[in-house]
């Protein structure tokens, strides 16, 4: 599985590699007859590259090929799945027979990868991410001073997301030299040529300004593939590899190579026939042995012992966004997997306090929102604890990154600062109004919305601990503390901070807003009005059932405020889970961001568009 | 305002635009300081850029600023915000006086660039977005036949957001030669260097690659400015032009510049006294002279002459994506302003029947959505009805673009196809199910779900028509017809599709779950249950008070069923709805995807995670 000589690969090791090529590109047409859908031509672009890389230059142990000692294949282009899986079954990761089981509802051989597939370790099909994860993926064997490499193989058509050309400055700036990107130019897209088809100097220099090595390569000539390996895993530049390969869709069949119309169909079973017989001829398939092959086990974050308490000073007044970058440096003094990265602006989300305390956990990952998501990805998928922050509204920019991160069983950290319109006069393009709905919908994602410092320490802790995707949304202001150091914050929960035996309302808040609706409690008070104030610092998962119970001992009127929009935040979130809890409020009253801001002075906003202390006041008083 | 001269610029020239940037500068630190917050640094590297720009190359109607006979610049370093403000107020278009209000409650000059104010066309300060906006733009006035050219001012600290490179090759493939791009190279991001400090030869070879004309310049010789903006103005290449300015950050004042720490940061009043005197002594601001000036008025989307209806077999089975298509073809017919533009799967989301009638209005955006959705906003900013499609999924990696577009106050219209696990086989990846979320919370937004051929026509043509952002949500199976020619479809809207005296529950579905709900109609008939069933065709908008008339006649049970993650969506939606509507459900049910959904046939999938027929038929036998 591992060739380490810098010599001219020999004549029969070369005939060794097309053969595996062969049949890799005979099994992904195989399987996807058999499916009935699937893109047997984009497998039959990149069997050579791939069959290169798995059967002559990777270091790939099948009983175990997410180990730390094995080398990674990313396959960026995941529509090209089959060829994959024929790889990882041809190296003996599970059976070849299954191959042909490809996008079954009982199989793990998905339509596209996905970490249930040993050899797998993320999701790929949303094009573009691939060689992030796989700067991810590198930048942990470095840490971990492991010699391995990982390999991404690209498709031309998705070398038009902008976000390959950020994970490319990313590696190129950072000199991510165990990193080897191939490169399938196919020149066709699904419905259109590529824009720049086989201009292959294009590529070569596209490479070469984000500071990387390319070698323009035929990547259909076996030796030529071989050469290039070789040489990408011998350079001694400090710069990642590219290897940037001229290739035909649907390679090898005349009725196929280079012809429009043919991506994603498969071929019937007389074409299937015409096809193998031109490839060469019918290759064997192996019965299912039966025995037992490799699982995948995506590491889970790892434990760690309990860090030092946080400390405020009890008057303090605390921004939550400081209080994370406390709170990392605090946990990482504990758990040396915890990586951080940012996106220009530690100075703000306060990432920094980490990154200056262990800089040799803290990446910076500039203005380049998706390839620091994806990054993170490839970071967990090496068992880091992967943090990641800017500002709320700027991880909009990689939504698309971290639904996949949800669909790879990744178990990222991404906090959120200057959230709502209590930032004030930076204005909308700043302020994030939708990011509880963005998050909510990621399955299986947790979002947390400390409103203190100590909220703030606790919820980050909790987040280094859980798998899934974990979102803490920090705000700007400084904001008193409503807690101590022996407050416990258990996800799911909550925490009432003002109660009494005849309260006549529930107001729920989180974040700024708590803040608000203790004012707004204070100034009730004083009209002899009593209410029940929740910090609701766990918008997702809720336990409507205790929330209900909280709604009933606060005599059934509800109102939630929120500095968000209206849509999918945490009003939506609360009312959804009491009614799945079979409860509801007597009179409910959502306040919410109830227009387009603009730039002011955070008191000012909060009371223009509707979620100021005066406005819960009114709320409360209209239902009384 | 105008000077198209190829001949040097005469020395009184040069000293007049120097006198301008310094102005330029000078007022920008007066503003920030008068705001106590905002970015002077940001804007002193890019004073002589911009008052080139304004005061030499620009050719602007400071009476009308967003008029077509106008040039355009976007400033797509959004936070150099007061800088742009100076120089349009310089240029006559407001008087000098108001830029002194920047960042006020009470004024339109925010802290980033909106619409709000004349002169701008798109919001930014979201970084990275001003180039493709700039592209949109430029194609715009080409495609009006008008010779005007579009400045884009960008920072490097944005050069590292990919979109950049998306919006840089999709010019130089379209050849946008009207397009004209500032790179501010001044070495400083936020928080540290730049990647690429001051290498000004990698920017060189960026634009280069991506088949852009690029120029070196010190961006602070004023002389030089004006030669590289006369030759990128008689350009004959047929290439989008580069001017990179090797610029400093806080140039001219000797405490600023290169200095790190000022992101971001206003000067006190002593410091900027100590700045002012440095830059050659104070400037003077004339009082606001009282006369009134332009005021934006962003292009609505034009009126059109009613198209023909649209007409099906009427046992044609039909999926929306492909009635998406015809429905565009038929309004491109009698709407000469709709342009078309699709990510590389116009054969999916059937944006090609549009792309085939009309190639001149019809651009592939290749696999590279983000550009996609800002050219788009630009293109709507020039009066065009910019139709922009790929896979709903897909979409997500543009939210932060259409979060944008909506503070733009854009009337872009997207369509999304193959939502939702009914796509089967391709997996995940693949599958939007949290797009009704994230659209749902953008602001002022439509979020449209047709169910058949007959919806999806009526209400694509209802898009045209609108304004604000615009998401329909296409399916990929193939449907039976449920409406006819001569059905409306008002928006915000639904239509009862089954309903009688005896109705024991409301089952509310859109797109492929109405087709279920309808089968759970029919099954629970049998049964002797009667169910009202309801198309909620529109999901945002929704008028709570109809849904709940809807509810008492039938019972007040509720059902909601969607192909789509249970948080922020339809189920959300309907109930958020009705609690502001003052209704509650006697009970309810919520139907969404339960699980993280894999491969498999589609109506494997309905059944597997929980919103198939069966489901529905026991979710209201549970409730009876």
């Amino acid at each position: 599985m591992s060739a380490t000589s810098k010599a001219t690969p020999s004549l029969s090791t070369i005939d060794t590699i097309r053969e595996k090529a062969r049949r890799l590109g005979i099994l992904s047409m195989m399987a996807t007859t058999a499916a009935g859908s699937g893109h047997p031509t984009s497998c039959l672009s990149a069997a050579e590259l791939t069959a290169g890389v798995f059967f002559y230059a990777m270091k790939l142990d099948p009983k175990n090929p997410n180990g730390t000692e094995s080398d990674r294949f990313v396959l960026s282009k995941g529509h090209a799945a089959p060829l994959l899986y024929a790889a990882l079954a041809e190296a003996g990761v599970f059976p070849v027979s299954r191959v042909m089981t490809l996008r079954q509802f009982s199989s793990e051989l998905e339509g596209h990868p996905t970490p249930r597939i040993p050899g797998v370790d993320a999701a790929t099909g949303s094009l573009g991410q691939g060689l992030s994860v796989g700067a991810g993926l590198a930048i942990g064997a470095k840490m971990d001073k492991l010699g391995t490499r990982v390999y991404v193989l690209l498709g031309d058509g998705e070398l038009a997301e902008g976000s390959n050309w950020e994970a490319a400055e990313f590696a190129g700036h950072y000199g991510i030299d165990n990193l080897i990107a191939l490169c399938d130019i196919n020149a066709l897209g699904q419905s259109d040529w590529t824009m720049y088809r086989h201009e292959m100097e294009i590529y070569r220099e596209k490479f070469e300004s984000e500071g990387w090595d390319p070698q323009v390569i035929d990547g259909h000539d076996v030796a030529a593939v071989l050469a290039a390996l070789d040489q990408a895993k011998s350079a001694t530049t400090g710069r990642p590899q590219a290897i940037i390969a001229r290739t035909i869709k649907g390679h090898g069949v005349s009725f196929l190579a280079n012809k429009q119309g043919w991506h994603g169909k498969p071929l019937s079973r007389e074409q299937l026939a015409k096809a193998v017989a031109e490839m060469g001829g019918a290759i064997e398939v192996a019965p299912d042995p039966g025995r037992s092959y490799a699982r995948t086990r995506l590491p889970e974050p790892p434990d760690f012992p309990e860090p030092p308490a946080p400390s405020y000073k009890p008057d303090a007044s605390v921004a939550t966004r400081e209080a994370y970058g406390n709170a990392l440096k605090r946990i990482g003094a504990v758990n040396p997997e915890l990586v951080a990265l940012d996106g220009d602006v530690k100075n703000s989300t306060f990432a920094e306090i980490f990154g200056d305390a262990y800089p040799d956990r803290f990446y910076q990952a500039y203005i380049a929102e998706q390839n620091m998501v994806s990054v993170g990805v490839g970071l967990a998928a090496r068992g880091k604890v992967a943090f990641l922050s800017t500002f709320a509204c700027f991880l909009s920019r990689a939504f698309d990154q971290v639904r996949m991160a949800a669909i790879s069983r990744s178990s990222i950290k991404l906090c959120g600062s200057h959230c709502g319109i209590s930032i004030g006069e930076d204005g909308p393009s700043q302020m994030a109004l939708e990011d509880i709905a963005s998050f909510r919908a990621i399955h299986s994602s947790t979002v947390l919305y400390p409103s203190d410092a100590y909220s703030t320490e606790r919820l980050t802790e909790a987040a280094a601990r859980m798998p899934g995707i974990t979102y803490i949304r920090t705000s700007r202001p400084k904001t008193p503390l409503l807690y101590s150091a022996t407050d416990k914050f258990p996800v799911p929960g909550f925490h009432v901070l003002r109660q009494s035996a005849n309260d006549r309302a529930l107001i729920i808040g989180g974040g700024i807003t708590v803040h608000e609706a203790l004012k707004a409690h204070e100034e009730l008070k004083t009209q002899g009005i009593s209410t029940r104030v929740m910090d609701l610092y766990c918008v997702k998962p809720i336990d409507g059932k205790q929330i209900a119970e909280q709604l009933k001992a606060a005599g059934g009127n509800l109102i939630t405020v929120e500095d968000h929009y209206p849509e999918g935040g945490l009003g939506e979130a609360v009312l959804s889970a009491l009614a799945e809890a079979g409860a509801t409020p007597k009179r409910f009253r959502k306040l919410a961001v109830n227009g387009m801001p603009h730039s002011g002075k955070p008191e000012e906003l909060l009371e223009a568009f509707g979620i100021s202390t005066k406005h819960i006041v009114s709320a409360v008083r209209d239902m009384d």
